[in-house]
């Protein structure tokens, strides 16, 4: 028996600071009808797909709060929700979130085809820095803006119109962090959400990574942890030239095997879709990531002891000859 | 400042069960020395370099026990360790440990130019089976015969032969655990061989892998963790056809980007060399992969909290509609 989900990646071309929601939300409905006429029942969306990736400017008050969502959904974001449950289709997005507390998450929701809100995750691996970086034209402020995610890597179980599916979602970053996908594995993981807004340069200020290595990157990370967690990953961006900062595209589908079944070309606006068996993940997960079987965690202390390096000493003078 | 070390892959082609360990030994010898002749100082030979790969046989008594080194060095073995000495090159070498306490270990040793030996290490992840599976041609006995390792993951600082670079030893199958990689990474490793033996096939019976596909994960899984960790790798394959069973090849050298700089092209005995400027790593662990900056320990408990796979609950039946 096969236990299909239509995937759809979403990408997102760029969203420029001036940019109306009701115009980026009417992108968004158009990509979500598309690719509920290829076959999607399950549409993902990029990390904060309503807005700029603003964690790129030195903004505070209302530049900033404007960015974020008090609830979701709220009002403005209503009509996609509508044209999702009316088409079938359930979909993952990212945005920035605004507790009614005051707190602000790197946030992603997953919404059934019924409607109904499966998942939420804030995001838990925030780059960037706190102050912002003399002389850079563009920041990169997420641990400025945003508390870091305290919902951990929860996994969740769909509906029927999933194929009961297990289902985990990360954010950008994220996806760059074995520890996460890991979590989300010991669950048993079939399906991973990332949406991401990844530089096409360095955002810490190197000189060394272009586009194309960053590409490289995003994608090589995607599909290494999703073979080594047997499970199906979707990655998707949002893509070009945002008000003169670039980002890279690269969306991917990767299979349990670790292999690309779908990716965009562009760095724009643009659906790619696969067709997603959930039982392929099993050859993994029972035989070489039978976790139970094979892992030894008693060896692994360090993962969860410390955040940090501690190197090996250096020899003693003596020694060193 | 450039600390350059020049690494050699030795790939292996296969070896027979009938082949004598003065043959085997004679090929180890000619590897290093044209690794040697190519500038190396590292040379990096496959896991059981010294013999075939036995697990895949049911064995006893003698007949397991002759696979087996009572010391390393030694005599059998030594006149690899003195030629390396005089060439001034080092090595790291995989071989079957029998203690003199009767424990058993598939263990890999880091020797250095001047023939001290920097670390030893122990196999942490057993693939296989303790009992042989019935109707197979080929087994995976890797849990019958050894114990699983003691040493943790252990990251050794080398002298200044080898610019003081910070190596971490890993065997075969511990390529594919991401755990294994980050407790190196967590000791800010520079550079890590990995020795490995992978059937051509699934080696637990099933029947959608082949040579191709397992070739991918092999070297997926270097680059990635690679990257993930900021740390050169090294992946170094016993290739080909052993008395009918396929091993894999796609010996390879790994930059911290996770880009593949030297690869091998046969299955055998194949040596391929590249210079890795171990300053190539401070780009990802000064940025991308600060640990300390950007990991969240909190957030990893089941990691190292459980071996095995709890999935979410399934909704109650009402909510299941």
């Amino acid at each position: 028996m096969s236990r299909i989900v239509t995937v759809a990646a979403a990408q997102m071309g760029p969203t420029q600071r001036a940019d109306s929601r009701a115009h980026t939300l009417g992108r968004l409905v158009r990509l979500l009808e598309e690719a509920a006429a290829r076959g999607a029942t399950l549409v993902v969306f990029p990390e904060l797909a309503f807005t700029t990736f603003f964690p790129r400017w030195l903004l505070d008050g209302n530049d900033l709060d404007r960015y974020f969502e008090r609830a979701m959904p709220n009002p403005a974001v209503q009509p996609l929700f509508d044209r999702a449950r009316e088409l079938g289709v359930g979909f993952n997005i990212g945005y920035a979130e605004l507790t009614p507390s005051g707190e602000r998450f790197n946030s992603s929701i997953l919404v059934q085809p019924d409607g109904s809100i499966l998942g939420r995750y804030r995001k838990v691996h925030l780059p960037g820095s706190v102050e912002p970086r003399d002389g850079a034209r563009f920041q990169q402020l997420e641990k400025r803006y945003f508390s870091y995610g305290d919902t951990g890597f929860p996994a969740f179980r769909a509906g029927e119109a999933w194929s009961g599916a297990i289902m985990g979602l990360m954010i950008c970053n994220d996806r760059r962090w074995p520890e996460a996908w890991r979590v989300l594995g010991l669950q048993g993981v079939e399906l991973v959400c990332v949406g991401y807004n990844s530089a096409a340069y360095d955002p810490n200020g190197g000189t060394t990574e272009d586009a194309a290595l960053r590409t490289f990157h995003s994608t090589l990370v995607a599909q290494a942890n999703a073979y080594m967690n047997a499970t199906w990953a979707v990655a998707v961006a949002k893509a070009g030239n945002e008000d003169g900062s670039g980002l890279i595209g690269g969306s991917c589908i990767v299979d349990p095997d670790g292999r690309i079944v779908a990716q965009t070309e562009t760095l724009g606006d643009e659906v790619v879709v696969a067709a997603c068996d959930l039982d392929r993940c099993r050859q993994g997960k029972d035989k070489m990531f039978n976790f139970g079987q094979h892992r030894q965690p008693a060896q692994y202390g360090p993962i969860t002891e410390r955040a940090g390096v501690i190197e090996p000493p250096h020899p003693a003078p003596s020694a060193a000859a």
